[in-house]
């Protein structure tokens, strides 16, 4: 074998496991096994796997800067994407601006001007939930600074994407709950111009038909937080249409509601089921302790960021236009049965 | 009047309010009521109040970043930090270059490394665990380069610092449990040669003090994370030196305790209290519902920013060396007396 840089592929082939594996391990993902991680990360040491290789090799004098744009920084999704984003961004020698749209619109395209006079070599972002216009980002995209949307994204603008599978997450949920034995299951969501609102609607929506249930609209409401959960879920457990079960679009949501059904002496789960989508460190803490569907928000930062990368250096694959959907997973703990 | 521009000094005299409470108002900080953030926010405005008057005045060459180092962005704490520095930092015409230690001491090397290269203009940051060497933080400020420490600060470089009132946290805390009746307080806190661990123990030790109660030293455990809470704590309420109260750096720490001692069917909180640090969304999930200390780290990262603005912006003061303290507070909730 000649004495050429060995490559993430060339150590998937040998140690028989995936490439997304290889550079999970090298990332030091806390979703693989430590002794899976030591596998990897030993071989490549062997081997002398050089993983600034490539950023190396990008022109001296070209920016090194990512910005980065988030809804929320306290959020433990958009946390963990940052922190997928920082570690591929510590081990490939860039840096990263980040910014705060704090959901809003004004405070997103000031973020975006503010990249523009930075000389960023590229954007990752999702869109604050404010955002129904989308000048800005085609703005960054004009003037040739390559753009990524994760999770919630822009469907306007012609640009690689890496997104949760919020359907597949959302189907699998509501199926688990019709699985067992909950019949009348409400949906409380995000905003309908949100992409993950509809595609999350729509798994929701899917798996009641499958399974030959009437989809009720009164059982659908506009409602993620957790301090608006409480008085909507009251209201819900004391009206004639009682629910059975809830799925919320997050964490906090579900919590609210798991608040409010205690609050009315509901059994939990046998009488009530609850499950989130998120997966953050209160799903744990809660009692008891919350299904929900697990959303990886670190793998997203990672594939975020190699995504980016790719982009700016093979200039010519810009064409191709990639969408990487991060899987799901459903959790079962203790508010479903 | 002359048609000077209308400083935050003029607003607090005029309201008949303090600097720091027009500071926040102005940066909207989530601690203010709604009635205050107006009254100040709409003085501001009638007045023609320009909060980038200052910024504007920088020499325009002069960088415009900020370099910021967490341990981790997923710690609700360290969240809410960088929230409060990016608030001040909008506002301000200022962008942030993030970096996390992962509370490695290689990875924090490195990023001051990568933030000496980037030509920033002052650096906020506080240190990883594993940290005990500091010559790298010494490197920036031999390059000019203002360094603000908040939370975790390195007491052997005389640098501007914002610290939580940990000492006073812990007193308070501990006192509570006294007075509601607990006796046998354990204390679950992180290494000791972390400077908030020493004066979070200080607290807690004066506390008992000043209450007539002894030290021992068998409830004081180094343990500052919910896994490792669960074991410690499961073994230390089977024993026969079984403590009626715990007490915890952080509330992962506590709610892991909490999960033990549920697991042993103690009542909670008339057999046992706990009380944790943080007040972080999981406090709230909890059940029963946890009570902390609360560290007001939105507040701490405006200030940590406020302090590096006075430093770039009036280097003559750079002598001046200032501690900030933000005061925490004590938020009683279900899981103490």
């Amino acid at each position: 074998m000649p004495k050429a840089q060995i490559t993430i592929k060339d150590i998937a082939r040998e140690l028989q496991v995936s490439v997304s594996t290889v550079s999970r391990a090298l990332n030091d993902s806390p979703d693989l096994s430590a002794a899976t991680k030591k596998k990897v990360q030993d071989y490549a040491k062997l081997h002398h796997y050089n993983p600034n290789f490539l950023a190396l090799s990008i022109k001296k004098r070209e920016s090194t800067i990512i910005g980065v744009i988030v809804p929320e920084v306290t959020h433990h999704f958009f946390a963990s994407v940052v922190e997928g984003i920082l570690e591929v961004a510590d081990r490939e020698g860039f840096s990263v601006l980040l910014f705060r749209s704090h959901e809003q619109y004004d405070k997103e395209v000031r973020s975006v001007q503010r990249l523009l006079s930075s000389r960023v070599c590229g954007v990752l972002t999702s869109v604050a939930k404010e955002t129904t216009r989308y000048d800005h980002f085609q703005e960054l995209v004009d003037n040739d600074i390559p753009v990524i949307f994760f999770d919630r994204i822009c469907v306007d603008i012609p640009t690689n994407r890496v997104v949760i599978d919020d359907y597949a997450g959302a189907l699998t949920a509501t199926e688990y709950l019709i699985n067992t034995g909950c019949r009348k299951i409400a949906f409380f969501c995000s905003p309908m111009h949100l992409e993950i609102s509809k595609n999350r609607r729509g798994g929701y929506m899917d798996a009641l038909r499958k399974h030959g249930l009437p989809v009720d609209h009164d059982l659908i409401k506009i409602c993620d937080n957790y301090d608006d959960a409480i008085p909507v879920a009251t209201e819900m457990l004391q009206s004639e249409n009682k629910p059975d079960a809830f799925f919320a679009v997050n964490d906090e949501t579900a919590l609210g509601i798991l608040h409010a059904t205690k609050q009315l002496h509901f059994k939990i789960p046998d009488e009530v089921s609850i499950c989130g989508f998120t997966d953050g460190f209160a799903a744990i803490a809660s009692d008891p302790q919350l299904t929900t569907v697990g959303q990886n928000g670190f793998d997203v930062g990672v594939s975020a960021m190699e995504l980016l990368l790719e982009r700016i250096r093979y200039k010519g694959a810009d064409a191709m236009l990639k969408n990487r959907i991060i899987r799901t997973k459903l959790i079962v703990r203790e508010t479903t049965r």
